[in-house]
């Protein structure tokens, strides 16, 4: 079984999802500065997965500098954070990771701990973020698994799985913990344009699992939903805003509209560390925009003409409207989002 | 400028699209079962320019036979209308062209023509279905022109251009009859997975013409409307049934969904011989699966896992309802698209 992101004596070390599916490659990041490359390169990618990659760069950074002093260590800690938070600038488990991690460095700090309990409370800090989200996802995966029929085809847009978290997933959680509950799921994979992280990774990661999976291009979801062929639609999240807008992978809304013109329902999963509660719509998250290459030269080989425009927005914003549901590991929310998601976050 | 296919000494010569924007390379097809298979390997593609092809295939069969018996030419013509029928499955203009072309082989024959003749008038059949398909499209650029703003954003599916048909194109040509016009017009080209002749094609066309050409990936269409970027959408068709539903290039139904939900107006533009009078509706259009490669090994690059599934057709359905006009060389339908095209197609 791969494992996404862990840390290790040497530093965090992570799956080179770039390699996917040819081969399973892993590289240890030393620095926060080669964590936050990594992230940037996209070795790791998935809101919960950069989250707690982030968390372990941090970690990473406090013990090193642990011989320092005091005030050096402190420094450390801060560039690690603000270098990290620098990465990509979407998805806000990244920032929620970071600030968490912070917020624990001037506690102990505060606590009067020295740099050598501070480092290994950092540490403890990292794994525990990486060991919620993965039990996270577990109770997505029970809770979303009450939305699937008995027999389903699902449809799923990006890499919403194993991958993107600390492992089992989030979207694919839903799917995985439907079949743990005895249902027979079969699985429609958006190969996800730019990148391919449908084909490369939520292919690669369910077939490991022996899930039945069908590889199709983002322009033949509609045609398959108005066919009959989707029972439900399921989908990660990079940042949910208060009022239940949803920014994810770039092609999640023309999925969510065509899921709502062809009645089916569409579904977000995603850990309430994914919930930006000061953030009160979609249009004011940001959404990152890629390299042009991405777009006009897939792995190397150019198809498109020197000197054309490229528009590569990474994200796009699906109005709450759009969404059926939001399955968090605390329970499932329905709209009106900005009281549901509201009470969840509270743990109310 | 180049050629899409012409009439040569030697055969049907033929831009081989498959290269393109590399490298512009024409390939000659000496016999009909080279001509099928360029057709069907897509050397050229787009419903008129297959018309135009096949008619061109028929016209070498005939000129290639002349010297045999009639029996034995006559056997070749039907022959070939046979082998280039099977060559693709949905669009119509491919089995208009053959109907033509065989009708006027009868037509000669019944007249009383030896083959010398019967050849010459297949030759010249050939070339005016080549040559009423560019008048045909300028016609519809024309026409189309009158629904373009005077500053515009288009998006576009596919290539609907003069490497569509015999020259200056469907869609495109609905965009350049704009332009010469007087208006001032920015073109966004969706990739169009899994055969990129959106980046590949209609990037490369247009920007030979110096029209300003914003590549995007297919999932990107639906957050540009949303965001307000795109003014109107224009496509081709390949088969356009009684009721004015129309099979295009999978995705084009996706477009035309989130075109309808951003209240951006989407037009098809099609010559007349694109409309199947005998086809009731979109559902008893055939639609072509193609090869699982396409999806899983772009350029030969392997993206996905052995033995994922795939689902790869080649074109989907958009429901009339979706559809503000269809524009063709007579003029520009609108619903209900049973009596506007009848009318348009008998010339009333």
């Amino acid at each position: 079984m791969f494992r996404t992101v862990e840390r290790t004596p040497s530093g965090v070390r992570l799956l080179d999802q770039r390699k996917l599916p040819q081969a399973a490659v892993y590289i240890t990041c030393k620095t926060p500065e080669e964590t936050a490359d990594a992230i940037r390169q996209m070795v790791v990618r998935g809101a919960p997965a950069i989250g707690v990659t982030a968390a372990f760069g941090i970690a990473v950074a406090a013990s090193e500098a642990a011989t320092l002093d005091p005030g050096a260590l402190d420094r450390r800690i801060a560039e690690a954070c603000e270098l990290l938070a620098a990465a990509r600038p979407t998805a806000v488990n990244l920032f929620w990771a970071i600030a968490r991690m912070a917020e624990a460095a001037r506690e102990f700090r505060a606590a009067g701990c020295g740099n050598a309990e501070l480092a290994e409370a950092l540490e403890r800090e990292a794994q525990a973020i990486h060991d919620e989200d993965l039990a996270a996802c577990r109770a997505i995966g029970r809770h979303g698994a009450t939305l699937v029929p008995e027999r389903a085809t699902v449809l799923t847009h990006c890499n919403a799985g194993g991958l993107a978290t600390a492992g089992y997933g989030t979207a694919l959680g839903v799917i995985r913990g439907a079949i743990e509950a005895g249902k027979k799921v079969r699985v429609l994979a958006d190969e996800t344009r730019p990148l391919w992280q449908g084909a490369r990774l939520t292919a690669w990661e369910l077939m490991e699992d022996g899930i039945e999976t069908v590889l199709i291009t983002d322009g033949s979801a509609g045609g398959l939903m108005r066919g009959g062929q989707v029972d439900l639609v399921v989908v990660g999240a990079d940042r949910i805003a208060r009022n239940g807008d949803v920014a994810n992978k770039i092609g999640t809304y023309s999925v969510a509209v065509l899921a709502k013109e062809n009645g089916v329902p569409f579904y977000v999963a995603a850990p309430l560390s994914t919930v930006d509660l000061a953030c009160p719509d979609g249009d004011r998250i940001p959404i990152e925009q890629r390299d042009r290459r991405e777009v006009t030269e897939p792995f190397g080989t150019r198809i498109a003409p020197d000197g054309v425009g490229v528009l590569n927005p990474a994200f796009d914003v699906t109005p709450a409207r759009y969404v059926a549901a939001i399955v968090t590991e605390r329970g499932i929310a329905r709209a009106p989002y900005e009281a549901s998601l509201a009470a969840l976050a509270s743990g109310a």
